[in-house]
């Protein structure tokens, strides 16, 4: 592929090749220490724990939150019971746990807040931006490639406040923001292709043009820095359950940087939202900073649960956890093109490290037998329909030999299943 | 008080009478049996568990809940992971356990959603209730009374939608609607006062001038009977944390009347209320039935908590929560009467019963300074600013010594707080 000496080395490799350098590399890897801090193991009664490769759609359980959630449903919601709201910190919680957040993704505190699903965050970011922006603008670009409940909603959003949609290849947002263009919502990482959009370039060819950026960070928080402050992103949202290992369907995130917080005007001010929410009020006004972004009464079990999930990051940089993203991603393709039968996968994902995130996604025409077959041998990846065999790297649980066996695994599975049509 | 058999009883009866009045009302309580299966202890070290009147804020802990929850996390996410979105039934949890809510607020299967805050609800509610609504309809009619949540939810709905908001008492709905009104959003039970509104009164009104009845039934579901398919109501959206027990912040719920469904056009169509949701596609189609109402990845660690949480209601009638909830709290008013010094309290919920919730809220000039100490000795109840003291009551869990005991408790606070300008 585009690198020369890989490309060499990749022609001469062989199996046993593969996995000593697998083992050389999980020996010098500063980051391998973390992986104990997970609950990787197959269950009771399996041997072989195999490979998680499905990080980017849910994060492993750190080992410790079985512990800390006991704690907070028996003794917090059991026994202090209403209590817990100061006592217990559960009333503080989405700001709180907004600020842990917070370097992930190169924000400074008191700009982000954690609730709601991913979609009810981008109807607030979107709804918002629109009011944000300067009259008369229109338009709302919206990455085509985009995972969809993004593009649902924002139409959702334009429908309601009378602007209208341009969907657009992300690469094509520079040169079609124009004095129409309100705001552009673009997805950092693309969910199914694995592409790295360019946060940096696209904000500022937005901003150049008066307009706002707001991105969806899903793929992309905790597997590589964002800089959100840094490249003066405006809004931002994001799900916590994919490399930030929250838990199924953990409660998202809402960034509103701090030069628009005073004028961010929610569609959804809820209760929580408001300046005084225990006057109780009938007339709405709304909180300062970042608890703006709040609605309804918080998820405490869940967001607890994520608060306790972000404590594997103590210590952990995350320029670290990118180079090490990039250097798994790197080693399965060139394991992937030693391993797999010519022709029967094809990379969907990019090359160039500057256009790639986390994952890898592999295009082949028997994919759904493909994928189940790898699941049963227990590497576990996911498909996209109709074609696409995606595999997701965490760098703080995912080693090197685990990269090797993945390949090495779907090499013997596409062997194993002939060719569509053969 | 209004009968005059109690008032006669009251103004004869003393402390040990109705010490003994408890004890025989406990002794023929059938649901009294149910109090077992709630986490009532005080916890470590403390003897006493004390009274937990609070259960309209936030239900008091089902004790088999965290061995469950605790398998959810350790079993389906920490070793299952990504496959128990199917093989654990996460997938399907949002309209599974709408249906076990269902028959407590008198909904066929089929019709209900759980997920997202009640906010959240109201306002899918309100914004598809406009679209539901005739042409012409610009006006939503909101209990001025209302928890204030709802109100500043539909003001926002009412603002993207071009609609305008008529505050009101409930009582004057009837009397308010016209052939502008698209819908009434009213709560069944008022947060404060704990007046239980005619559901089946007003929503006759309005259906009769054409317009749309949407009910907030956080402060009923659980604790009456609700009747929504009796009654033939629109809308409706709830919370889980109070009378059901779900735990803190446990995702609400909307009900859309089997009718309106294909109709419904959610504010809201994130990709999980996506007719195939899988495919990916960019197009938005809905899906059939109550899934239409879901938003974005449902909150899998809260909703399973909720879920077992439902437990406690198996073999469990509505009706008969009903007469222990109205026993309970004539109980209280009764022993309230007897013993707090006379002038100090006045109870602001009703006395009839049709037009009493499962609360008894008590204005006190000295509320909070009442209510602070009365939680240091062990009677929680609440405080709403500036003046009134909550009490609700949980017929699961609460007994008739508990209510002798909080009522006792409060004649002494009031004696050792003196009176304000004293």
């Amino acid at each position: 592929m585009s690198e020369p000496t890989t490309a060499t080395a990749a022609t001469s490799a062989s199996a046993a090749d593969l996995a000593a350098r697998a083992r050389a590399l999980d020996a010098a890897d500063e980051l391998g220490k973390h992986r104990e801090k997970f609950a990787l193991g197959g269950g009771s009664g399996q041997e072989d724990a195999g490979v998680y490769l499905d990080g980017n759609s849910l994060g492993a359980l750190p080992a410790h939150v079985p512990a800390r959630l006991a704690d907070v449903v028996a003794r917090q919601w059991g026994e202090l019971r209403i209590r817990s709201w100061d006592e217990s910190g559960w009333w503080t919680a989405p700001e709180r746990i907004g600020d842990r957040i917070a370097p992930l993704v190169g924000a400074a505190e008191g700009q982000i807040v954690v609730g709601d699903s991913t979609s009810v965050n981008v109807f607030k970011a979107v709804v918002a931006a629109t009011r944000l922006a300067d009259g008369g603008r229109d338009e709302i670009l919206v990455d085509a490639t985009t995972f969809p409940t993004d593009g649902y909603i924002a139409e959702s959003a334009a429908r309601l406040t009378g602007h209208r949609i341009v969907p657009l290849d992300p690469a094509g947002i520079p040169g079609a923001v124009t004095d129409r263009t309100a705001l552009a919502l673009v997805n950092h990482v693309d969910y199914r292709s694995g592409r790295l959009q360019d946060l940096p370039g696209i904000t500022a060819a937005l901003h150049e043009a008066g307009a706002l950026a707001v991105w969806d960070l899903c793929h992309s928080a905790g597997a590589l820095p964002v800089g959100l402050d840094a490249h003066g992103v405006d809004l931002a949202v994001g799900c916590t359950y994919k490399y930030l290992n929250g838990g199924p369907g953990a409660p998202a995130y809402l960034y509103v940087a701090e030069r628009h917080q005073d004028r961010f005007d929610s569609p959804l001010p809820g209760w929580n939202s408001h300046a005084d929410p225990f006057g109780m009020t009938p007339g709405y006004r709304a909180a300062d900073g970042a608890a703006r972004g709040r609605v309804g009464t918080p998820d405490i079990l869940s967001m607890l649960a994520l608060e306790a999930a972000l404590d594997v990051w103590d210590g952990v940089r995350i320029e670290d956890v990118r180079a090490k993203s990039l250097a798994l991603t790197d080693f399965f393709l060139e394991c992937v093109r030693v391993y797999a039968p010519g022709g029967r996968v094809t990379a969907v994902t990019p090359e160039a490290h500057a256009e790639r995130g986390s994952q890898v996604a592999l295009r082949c025409a028997e994919a759904p037998a493909v994928m189940a077959e790898l699941i049963r041998r227990g590497v576990v990846g996911d498909l996209r329909r109709p074609d696409i065999l995606r595999f997701g790297f965490t760098p703080l649980y995912v080693g090197f030999a685990d990269v090797e066996r993945a390949a090495r695994t779907l090499a013997d599975v596409l062997a194993d299943i002939p060719p569509a049509g053969a």
